[in-house]
């Protein structure tokens, strides 16, 4: 192995740095949405049982819109870890 | 293999650094968003359930409205990403 | 390709870089902002639901204007992307 | 393409990396501003529906205060960008 | 041992540092959803035991949704610490 091959890796390394951090991100945004979201959901339904339908609708529509970019973010950190 | 092509991926590295954390931030930004958008709205139609479709349509406007921001940005990131 | 080409790259690394996190940036003002509007709207709309018109009027409003600037800043991130 | 001109382009990377840095902070601006607004107008209308009309002008007035200004940051990130 | 190994050491050491903290980062992404889920749910069965079985619905479909994320989010941090 000569140098140069040693600096193409210090080169994957900084991506991989990056996209497993950028991931980790990604799930601090998810925990703080769809936290909310489920807890928010959980008194709602406490308090209103007979409501727990339409709850239930707001809960998995804004928790889903959440989920989407945050597996879209993960997915971006992956690819710059498995460059 | 010569130096100038591993320069070359030096500069790629490091916007796959700076587009995996971008999209982190972004997945963040929705979090902190839908998260409040969907825990009002549930507290909300516990509240007053017979208000639920106007609830309903102003949680799902505004959730759109970060979504959107949050998915082009996620897209930036993806961009860097795969450049 | 000759050494001059290369260190052209590594300038556009550093744009990547940018604009990625910064269009990361602008979706967390963005979900900062739309989120507490969406959360006063959905709770004010619960406690007032007669009101609901001119809250949702008030809603639109506001998150257009938060919409707006965060919409310009993930284009300018973008640009510094796609440079 | 000289050496000095490639010199000269790499200072623009750091102009890109700014511009867009600083359009998404002032996104975050505009966000934290323009949603205390929102929520505190949409939550007011609720308790006071018949003073709507004085909320709402006091509501646009702010907004367009602290848009102002986030508009005006952004255009300078994307002056950065474009340059 | 010589500079060549030795430089290459430096280079994974990154990828190992990044991939860590990302894990890490989800790991509290994790904590904040789940977290935030779970007390609602055990103090909103306290206050309705009749509707438990609503609210466990809810409050697993949300954890869920925050574990996948956060799954992914810590095998993207592996994946950077096994390479």
């Amino acid at each position: 192995m000569d140098l140069m091959n040693i600096m193409l890796e210090v080169t994957g390394s900084w991506s991989h740095f990056g996209g497993a951090v950028g991931a980790g991100l990604a799930a601090i945004g998810a925990g703080i949405g769809i936290g909310q979201i489920g807890k928010g959901a959980t008194e709602a339904i406490a308090r209103q049982p007979e409501a727990a339908n339409d709850i239930r609708g707001g809960m998995i529509l804004t928790a889903a819109f959440v989920e989407g970019v945050a597996l879209f973010a993960v997915i971006a950190g992956l690819l710059a870890v498995l460059k």
